[in-house]
């Protein structure tokens, strides 16, 4: 990555000292990198507009790899080269999937990982092993129980993405991180937030993610599916953003000016008025699938002038590189768009530091030795127990004493090795399965170990070893559900049941009348009634995707050395929930006129088998909520007048005191959910909404602690079907965890509905014109999918 | 597979030489059957059920492995053992998939090629390297374009599969190779007709095979979905069955007594009246699913027991030996069934001549110079040649002389290897792709190949290449379309066009205004209209899945040296078929009132972008029909009257002589499909029906030549409703060929309706007592697919 001396001096001359004052950086940042983009041809621009930029050699400009994965640990990826054998760089942390680390609903839990992740990123990238840019994190709702993706989220609930993404970015960019990025002068990586937007499906019923058209209404499009995005942009200033391969309301994201530019750029003021290095990338090739399957543009041509001139300044592919020149001679764009994109991108790796010498930059002082550190695998270790939820313990089956006993391991997890990491994983230091821990804890010898049944394998082959195991053991533990082989990227699930075989297997070691318990791993939920209604099976564990100790991390809470206060971060829906729900319906709200129950546990009017929020402990808990102030009623234009934030929707509200005491007997960590209840605002009304939400670690028995829990006015407010953000009066209650009656209060809003926040409506008449060289409604489709997150098709 | 000396003189025993008449053969097979069974104890019989049946050591009888494949030449199964390395028996020949098979019209090339098969199998087997039961064919009609087994099917068309499949039964089981077979005594090999019945759903959106109840009208049963079925026991006499993992109507097939015993047994006299080695094996677990998904038994030992009581006499699996035990002890079954399924099985293998010593019999003699002899590998490649169909032709840009031209071999089959395999191989002693018949023919240095753009990926980043090989090349051949990670065991497709970005790239080739052809691979049709419509693309070609020899045989039809004359056995549907088409749907007539529009070209009410049938040629043909009689007009009561055949289905109609003249330049084979048209019988009426076909070779220009086609009267019938098959007075065309005008002749039947075959109704109230271990409507599935057929997940 040696810049050579000539562009050094370019780059360097072009700015003078005295702009070096922090306020100044993004301005210095943008003149460095139009000085250096003065000096490219046309075609050299041209040349730079994709992923894989070649660089200018003639200018001494080496190549750059923008495509680096990190989702949960330095992932494989076209930017990031693990060395091969046992050497340095040979591997990093791999912590749990975002759907574990999100069950935990711990954000400093979510900042420490992040930050180990980019302290490992920049130790890669240091020794020209990674970019500086990272495409992650996915951000999207987990709005579908069968998204393929859904593991790679923190979740259903917005609230929760975007207090989790908050944490998240400030720990991957460095943000606050000031005796180390100069008080802000550069950033520790870029990460990019992505998919933007309304990007959840990947195959359903041949409805392919490259070619499928969301149709959202702008009160679920601000409600539900742009928050997280929000504060990836305004509040958390976030690198990059990365536009999807679906469509939405019938523009492709990734051509759709008014998202890119006066939701994102304008409205939430991601530029602060300029070009100052927040770059939005296309998923790979969705510049191409603007052309085909979209047929949104009619040449090729046309698609790359559309995407460019929308604002999506990086082609992941080789639409811009092969068809950019051509749409420049057509006229459909020129220079300017081409040194707009380029000053983004080049303006954000001058505030990575790409160009500055090393010794200026702490950043660049990490290597190899800050890798895999004894705290990032304790860190890898906790984020798994923190993250396990408890949703099934018959007459306290758990925690089990193990010590002398003859346990029988079974199950397609319980030798699990990658599968603990899902998809967008690398080379993690070990991969230490629930068999391995259980060797370890009880010997070789106390454990017999049986695979299958192989959910993949729908006969009846394997089963011998497996009753043969029952009769010779003491405890049955069977760790199972799905993995990457049934939920991925690429495909979308098609039942919300235990796949395979495994029903039949889990029912007959019932009959054993042995202490049975099953550990469900997977980021999408099962309908797991089956288990629960099962007298046989004492306990249900949910561990998700729990990364490299994943296995440790269960059995440790299975014997008691830890306890489980996870919470379900999405709703467990029953296996016939689908059967009304198309994936492709878009829609929160439930609509009687279709059968439809609507979507999350804001909405959905069935009977949840768990709840959002679910999660038992090996203790009792007892609560009580109060507000920092003694009042209970309210004034909206007082609330707001008394605001210095910059957007209403940030005001306080009174904090929420929560005191918990351990009534039980086991030391327990407590997550302590904090729902909003009322009528106000349009019709219909949610059910509930989390609008706050924090961890209290190590409770002992019979002692309390207390958390302070934030709100926001914008965690009150409401959005009306215009898209526009309104905090009304009326009778409001908060309520505290999922248990009925365990605590809660009351308080009113006096005055006058208020807005908070208006909404930037999209204008009409915004689609393609097709194309004519496949006809209308033809369908294009049928991608294999990706071999377990070794090889990504998209981002 | 030594039998100890002690069981065979038992078994030899039990017969004396007086019934060794060919008459008497099997109650000869049956009591030695019954000989050797009585000498097992419970527990042996049991464990003798099942397809891995260990045998009886103590008895001195081997263990004996029942699943062997042989869908288009020997395939990788528990039964057969390649060698290793380039030794003997390290391969065998691969055929073209059924599919294309299918697409040539030949029975007689079906019969080459199955005596083919047959004698490598009993090679295989007397190296001690395969069974002497093989599961094959798949003869289900290929009923929705999206069923991932089509490939494996001669195609759509009940009349086509039930011709094929006689002469394939031929040549697997010897049938009239009365030298080799001592007049009948001995079977060349046992097949297994599959899958009884109404199996054709894999996975579609969640409607696993497992489980999938198919409600089917008994009218649509006996007339589309049971006459291969019916040929395969009554007409072939085939020596087994394999019942299939869906329900019909209520019932799992192989819990269906009355499928198994009512029609298969007895309406089509599949034993003769005794138990003669003739059975009945359930696809892999299926027994076991009829516990769980299917959840029609209580318990496992009512699943297994229906099972065996119904007739499933060998259980692919182990839920027979692990629950027929308990089913016993509860009184569900007694000796007496399992005696009845073991005298099925072991009779099978007393006429296979597996207790018999080699040196009296002649298959014995079979070795591995009869193995991938010079004659094998011609007719596999002659299969493949006969197999491909020429969609598309313009400006006759085919043949194509490439002599001394720079020749562009692009796209995902180019370089094919076990791809032309389809799924159900085993080793080939070659595979020669276009990639290489193009260097072999040309030169290496004449042909430049790129990769990609691999439908696997929806990116673009393997395309440059092939952009760079278009500008260096005279002519562009393109190698694309689906292939076994769209279309497979397991997983049936969800669009009808083509996959990945090959569309995009066909169209930018297409541009270059240079000589392009395209060749669509895969079983599963696919909407080639935006091909067809491009007038860029010369010449469209459909390969299927062409085995060996495949890219030697496609690249010799591109070139002259052979000339295409096979015929689509499927229809082509466009692409926005599937979306008014559940293919849950078992209906084939269709329904405005839900906007269906029937299936196949009987009753597809649509515009198919080609039909069934149609396939160019290099030259042009005049042909004319004749009847083998003088008369126009027959008497049905005469024509019954003067019948001598067992069944009146079979009854012969006059022949028609069919006299084809080729008038163009080029030898040419031609296919002669004839179609049955009128208004008769119960409506409403089928646009068409096939009822006859044959192929003439090599005529050479200005030529003519004759084919005599037979007729049935069941050709000449329809099906009522309640399932009775009747011949009807009415108005009658003949109609030859796809192409309008070609040939037709018309004639009457007089009299009064009359009944062929009555139907022997299923009784009412089937449905089994579903089971408490899972609720109702609880949904199980989510299988992955298997590898490219490597693995077969079942038979």
């Amino acid at each position: 990555m040696a810049i050579s001396t000539f562009l050094l001096v370019v780059s360097i001359a072009a700015t003078s000292s005295s702009v070096f004052a922090a306020s100044n950086f993004p301005n210095y940042a943008v003149s460095r990198a139009r000085a250096l983009i003065s000096l490219f041809t046309t075609a050299e621009k041209i040349n730079a507009t994709i992923s894989t930029s070649p660089g200018v050699s003639r200018l001494g400009l080496p190549s750059y790899q923008w495509w680096s994965e990190g989702l949960h640990g330095l992932a494989k990826s076209p930017g990031i080269h693990f060395s091969s054998g046992n050497s340095n760089f040979s591997y990093s942390t791999s912590f749990p999937q975002p759907i574990t680390l999100g069950a935990a609903f711990d954000d400093d839990l979510v900042h420490a990982v992040a930050s180990v992740i980019s302290t490992e990123a920049r130790a890669f990238s240091n020794a020209g092993r990674a970019g500086l840019d990272f495409w992650t994190p996915n951000i999207n709702p987990f709005r579908d129980p069968r998204w393929g993706r859904g593991q790679e989220t923190p979740g259903e609930d917005p609230y929760h993405l975007s207090s989790y993404v908050k944490s998240l970015i400030a720990g991957l960019e460095g943000t606050g991180d000031v005796e180390w990025n100069e008080n802000g002068k550069y950033k520790k990586i870029a990460s990019t937030c992505k998919h933007f937007a309304g990007y959840d499906v990947e195959n359903w019923d041949g409805n392919y993610r490259y070619q499928f058209d969301a149709s959202i209404s702008t009160q679920d499009l601000v409600e539900y599916y742009l928050p997280s995005f929000q504060t990836c942009a305004r509040d958390a200033k976030v690198g990059g953003f990365m536009c999807s391969y679906n469509a939405v309301n019938g523009v492709p994201t990734c051509a759709d000016s008014w998202l890119l530019n006066d939701v994102l750029r304008e409205h939430w003021n991601w530029t602060g008025g300029d070009s100052d290095g927040l770059w939005v990338a296309s998923d790979c090739d969705a510049v191409q699938n603007i052309f085909l399957p979209h047929r949104w543009a009619p040449t090729r041509e046309a698609a790359a002038a559309a995407a460019l001139t929308a604002g999506t300044d990086l082609d992941c592919g080789t639409y811009y590189s092969h068809h950019l020149q051509g749409a420049y001679d057509q006229g459909l764009i020129n220079d300017t768009d081409l040194d707009t994109a380029l000053t983004r991108l080049y303006s954000s790796l001058v505030k990575l530091g790409y160009f500055d010498p090393a010794d200026s930059q702490p950043y660049r002082s990490l290597g190899w030795d800050n890798v895999s550190t004894t705290q990032a695998q304790q860190l890898a270790y906790t984020a798994a127990v923190e993250g396990t939820v408890l949703l099934k313990n018959d007459n306290s089956t758990l925690p089990l004493n193990l010590d002398g006993k003859t346990v029988a391991v079974l199950g397609d997890w319980a030798a699990a090795t990658t599968q603990m990491q899902g998809n967008y994983y690398g080379n993690a230091p070990y991969l230490r399965s629930p068999l391995y821990a259980a060797r370890q804890l009880l010997g070789d010898d106390s454990v017999i170990y049986a695979s299958g049944p192989d959910y993949t394998d729908p006969t009846t082959g394997s089963w011998d070893a497996i009753w043969e195991a029952v009769d010779a053991a003491d405890v049955v533990l069977y760790f199972g559900g799905i993995d990457t082989s049934t939920e991925s990227e690429g495909t979308d699930r098609v039942t919300l049941g235990w796949v395979g075989m495994q029903l039949d297997v889990i029912g007959e070691i019932a009959k054993s009348g042995k202490p049975t318990v099953v550990v469900q791993f997977g980021g999408g939920q099962l309908d797991s009634s089956p288990i629960v209604n099962n007298p046989g099976v004492g306990a249900l564990l949910w561990g998700g995707y729990p990364g490299q100790d994943g296995g440790v991390a269960i059995l440790d809470i299975i014997t008691g050395r830890q306890a489980p206060a996870g919470r379900l971060p999405v709703t467990q829906y029953p296996a016939d929930y689908i059967a009304s729900v198309p994936m492709t319906n878009m829609a929160l709200r439930p609509d009687a006129s279709i059968g439809f129950p609507g979507r999350t546990y804001r909405w959905y009017d069935g009977n949840a088998v768990f709840e959002f929020g679910y999660g038992l402990h090996y203790t009792s808990i007892a609560a009580d909520l109060s507000l920092s102030t003694s009042a209970n009623s309210f004034d909206i234009s007082s609330l707001i007048s008394n605001c210095t934030e910059d957007y209403l929707d940030l005001c306080p509200f009174p904090s929420v005191l929560v005191s918990i005491t351990n009534t039980g007997n086991v030391t327990s960590d407590y997550s302590a959910l904090l729902f909003l209840k009322g009528q106000f605002g349009p019709k219909p009304y949610p059910l509930k909404t989390l609008v706050s939400y924090g961890r209290a670690h190590n409770i002992t028995s019979s002692n309390a602690t207390q958390i302070n829990l934030n709100i926001t006015l914008g965690s009150l407010s409401r959005v009306e079907e215009n898209g526009n953000r309104v905090l009304y009066p009326g009778s409001y209650s908060l309520v505290l965890d999922v248990e009925p009656g365990l605590a809660s209060l009351n308080f009113t809003l006096e005055g006058v509905a208020t807005t908070l926040d208006e909404w930037p409506t999209a204008p009409a008449n915004r689609t393609g014109s097709g194309t004519t060289e496949v006809p209308e409604n033809y369908f294009v489709g049928g991608y294999g999918s990706e071999d377990g997150g070794q090889v990504s098709l998209g981002s």
